[in-house]
């Protein structure tokens, strides 16, 4: 035990791999290995980019990768693609993304198996964010596919939110629709050459402007780009950093570190709960508690209240 | 403490509304009652109603609650519809389908408020099958929108889930990303004059068909319907007793109970720990625990494995 940690504190790439793998099984060894490396962490600084399919994250994330790294940071990508196990996409599209930062030591890019990770990629996402975070990476970028409320959970382990959105296709319905403008602290519009790209830009400046003031007062700016062409990429360089100065002050940051806690803690807990139950319901195990509401003795609200009782 | 549980106990259904309201704000009040009730609960047969936006739902469950009428049985349906806040169709649903079933005392249909329920839609979905079964309805229709994994988690309260589909829309791959085909015990394909329907439905039995035997022997009947016109129902009606009646069989009843129970622990569950992670991200609690992952003292993980030791 401690074994792979050390590894991956050196910075074995490889065993940070396995790692991932091994957590995506959830066994209590790659618990402890976490359990490790959590405690090393805490100097990443965590970027979010979430928004609907065809928006354009993935070349997006390549644009910011290339700038970071043109600063100087170290950058780190976990890519929470939720698509149908019967889809490849994520594995090409990995390959594809690898082959320009492939010889570079100072990236890793890394798809997150969605497959068996059904409810758990919150947690997935968790750990990632953990290992890359002790392999001493300056920036660990989230992306992931901004459609539901599990996407939410993912987004809400990084500090800053990058939502991307096109004028194409409704999408602005579909984010308000999955409460993924409630986490962004950044608005892209992508592919501000489509025609009616201006007005989502006024139409999301809008209904920000109705919002009232946000708890730590971070005014969320609202850009167009156009990432395939590598434009406007600098201003959303510049929104990107504003927000992790701004987050840098000592009242946002417990409450931020308070939040990403919070979404691991949660992510964990969903995991928790989902594997026990499973258990549950093969009838691997019964202990008393479960066996009472199964009769109708006593209900599973009481249950719930008790489990939870020691943290409130 | 108890007279909502009373009033409900002996058919008050003004008392029943208020206890969905009441429980929707997840107030221990609520709880104390719902766990009276649960208790007093188990008679009620529960059905599960999801599908994609459009595939006919509502339009579907209203033939099923006539049929059902029309055989004796009384009749209560939980619309849980998580529209966007900025919509009203759940309320504007509720009243054109209540007119039809609104002088008959067998019958009750209440849509589920989807605001500020975020994440807490199965726990109250649990809590509306708690209430209908404890006032004595035969049979529990729970409707829900079928697009992700929460849908996937309120299906799961009930003992026969119907996944209706068109062949419109490329809604089969919908489906199949949504894991919803994994809990599917019916599936029906509405819409049936739409062109491809047939294919639809071979395009189904086929991938069923590839698929190992399920652990409850169950086969998956594939139905075409039109809903609109009240065509096919009644082969829909008997594919739902058949299932009911399947899972009436001693070693299947048991682990459909487990099931049932487990959906319902786990909604629960996952609502004390968002509630629980709220208060702490608002820094108005602060067990030691809970600091000592702040300050990486431990981490997130044995936290976690801690919280939910006593029911290993």
């Amino acid at each position: 035990m401690g074994s792979l940690a050390d590894a991956i504190l050196a910075g074995d790439r490889r065993a940070a791999g396995r790692l991932i793998s091994l957590a995506e099984s959830r066994t209590s060894d790659a618990r402890d290995e976490l359990e490790i490396l959590y405690r090393h962490g805490g100097h990443a600084r965590t970027i979010g980019v979430t928004g609907p399919p065809g928006a354009g994250k993935s070349t997006l994330v390549d644009g910011l990768i290339a700038r970071l790294r043109a600063r100087g940071l170290t950058v780190a990508v976990a890519a929470v693609d939720p698509s149908s196990p019967y889809s490849r996409g994520a594995v090409l599209g990995d390959r594809v993304r690898m082959m320009r930062h492939a010889d570079d030591a100072g990236v890793l890019v890394r798809s997150m198996a969605t497959r068996g990770a059904l409810g758990g990629l919150s947690a997935a996402t968790g750990d990632a964010i953990t290992i890359f975070d002790a392999m001493g990476f300056d920036i660990v970028i989230v992306e992931t596919v901004g459609v539901g409320q599990s996407e939410v959970d993912i987004v809400g382990h990084t500090e800053a939110v990058l939502l991307l959105q096109t004028a194409l296709g409704g999408d602005d319905v579909q984010a308000i629709k999955a409460g993924v403008l409630e986490i962004a602290d950044i608005m892209v519009v992508n592919k501000k050459s489509a025609p009616g790209s201006d007005r989502m830009a006024r139409f999301l400046r809008e209904s920000l402007h109705d919002r009232p003031l946000r708890p730590d007062a971070w005014t969320i700016p609202v850009l167009l780009a156009e990432a395939s062409e590598e434009t406007g990429l600098d201003e959303v360089i510049d929104a990107l950093f504003g927000r992790l100065d701004h987050n840098r002050q000592d009242t946002h940051m417990s409450a931020i570190r308070r939040r990403q806690a919070a979404a691991h803690l949660t992510a964990l807990a969903d995991v928790e709960i989902r594997t026990l139950m499973r258990r549950l319901i093969a009838g691997q195990t019964r202990p008393e508690a479960w066996q009472a509401v199964l009769e109708r003795r006593s209900g599973p609200y009481s249950l719930a209240a008790r489990l939870f009782e020691q943290l409130r």
